[in-house]
């Protein structure tokens, strides 16, 4: 019987937010398993915060990274040391979205694909900002840039277009992207509740942020769509482009309205190819009862228009640490398949 | 700038019923799409129907293969001498599903992977029935044998779950795999009409077959989980062992009282790893009203639980020839990503 070593693919995370603890949560409880299945070991080697980095090329305990993230430790080197210095194949790249500038995370994607390094990121304010500059110093190195988690989190939206749906055209893709404004209109209609009402419930249960314009306002959905203008429809748009209007003014009596007349009013996202419309808008939307982007609670879900499968809606959880983990793992393992 | 020249991928189609000829359309409609974008030049050498085979080295017209489908022209040797002799790289199988013995489809992909071919099909018998020596077959050739067509038509199920959740543990499939019984028990419910009138009405709109049997009796989705159990959770087993119930005893009482309750019924097919219940079940269920499993129409729809993800729910077309040619195409072009 024929065995081969598995393939070591060494890692390093840049931010231990939720999503960065998550993607080392995920590799070592899987680590066994990947191995098994794909022939890759996967081994974090690094993983920086904002003080710096730590590392060992023996690969970091549970232990070790919950140290540093607590500060009972201190960092070896710099996170720009660590990316271009430390041996590894892959930097995950998961600090927070930043739509005025992409920094930190800019830098960090751009060292690491200088240091020929690929990366996979959950982090859209690089993608909405420099998406075309990114993909062409990622061809120039032959390295890939992958990011399935930086939109809809668990629910595969980018591959499934570039693998599921290879040959087809894609005509336009309409979607809730954002779990915290589908849940405020869920609630707000189930419960015939006032928005500030509902707001104040969803920022209780952690599902909306202190400061929840970000969502709310749409921004969240708008940049989550240029990416996808950007990456599935080749267009070369920035955040600015968007048509961008938000939930805060939806009446628990319009939707009620909606709702007789057979109807829920959603925050749907929706860009085309661009070459009639040019479609790239994020508005309140009514949506039939019987569309299948009617679904409730946090859920992200999008319809892909293309021109042989006819239309394909696909349904997940838009966020959470392990799913938006569970994302990123899967552009890992797409990296060696 | 570099100029590479397009990979020739010479192919056959066997079986030039709906699907066999969706596939030379959608072959011809994309072939220069799929070359600029893929860099890989399609061409149909050889069709092959009940008589035998037509062969073109240089390319069948679209003209030739409706000449020799009308029977206009004769066939040029019979369809396992083309499988066998005629230089290609894939054979596309598209034969009707017979789950009694699968042939002629079984014997049509055998010779292929033993001529060295990569084999995409549609046909659902081969695999329900074979599916363990025949991935032994293919990968002792070192060839791939791709199936995506022959679950869920357009619907990306298998791919879905091999590439965009890779990493992911997969617990349970559980969905409506079968377009007639969706349509028959939406209408029935939307009408208040009773199942023999919805049925005729079916057969009209040549949704429903003449004998409808295969799907209303649930057998059609029962194959297609017998196909999920074996590839997705490396079960080993056969047609006979789905416990199976179909539709023909739904009454609109039935139905009108599961809306009262907030219910739909639908037919469900149902899957898991077989660890602890060994569920392999096709059987009438209820479905909450808000649940992603509640599609109209026509449409198929799975909900694929995971362990990182959550669950996954994907929607899409489950049948149509230029639908399930989609699903063959993204097969093909699989083999060469």
């Amino acid at each position: 019987m024929e065995t081969k070593l598995p393939k070591l693919v060494r890692i390093s995370i840049i931010g231990l937010g939720n999503v960065g603890r998550g993607v080392a949560e995920v590799i070592r409880r899987k680590q066994e398993e990947i191995k098994r299945k794909y022939g890759i070991y996967l081994k974090i080697v690094g993983v920086a915060d904002l003080p710096g980095a730590v590392v060992d090329e023996n690969g970091l305990s549970e232990d070790a990274i919950r140290k540093f993230k607590s500060r009972e430790t201190t960092e070896d080197m710099t996170t720009l040391d660590m990316i271009k210095d430390v041996e590894h194949e892959i930097v995950v790249e998961t600090t927070p979205t930043n739509v005025e500038n992409g920094e930190p995370g800019l830098t960090h994607i751009i060292t690491a694909l200088e240091s020929d390094r690929h990366v996979v990121t959950s982090n859209k304010g690089p993608l909405a900002l420099q998406y075309g500059m990114l993909m062409d110093l990622a061809a120039k190195k032959g390295k890939e840039l992958k990011f399935e988690a930086s939109v809809g989190g668990a629910m595969p939206i980018i591959s499934l277009i570039n693998d599921n749906l290879a040959g087809n055209g894609i005509i336009s893709i309409k979607g809730i992207l954002n779990g915290t404004c589908n849940y405020i209109l869920t609630r707000m209609r189930e419960e015939k509740l006032p928005y500030k009402h509902v707001l104040k419930e969803a920022q209780e249960r952690g599902i909306a942020e202190t400061d929840p314009s970000n969502d709310v306002a749409g921004r969240d959905t708008a940049v989550k769509l240029v990416i996808l203008a950007n990456s599935i429809f080749d267009r070369n748009v920035s955040y600015k482009d968007v048509e961008v209007s938000g939930i805060t003014g939806i009446t628990s009596e319009a939707l009620k309205l909606a709702d007789g007349a057979g109807y829920v009013i959603k925050l749907i996202g929706e860009v085309d190819g661009g070459s009639s419309g040019e479609c790239l808008k994020v508005a309140p939307r009514l949506v039939p009862k019987d569309d299948p982007l009617n679904v409730g609670g946090t859920l992200n879900v999008a319809t892909i228009k293309t021109d042989l499968a006819g239309d394909i809606t696909v349904i997940g959880k838009g966020a959470g640490p392990i799913e938006a983990a569970s994302a990123v793992l899967s552009d890992i393992i797409g990296i060696y398949m």
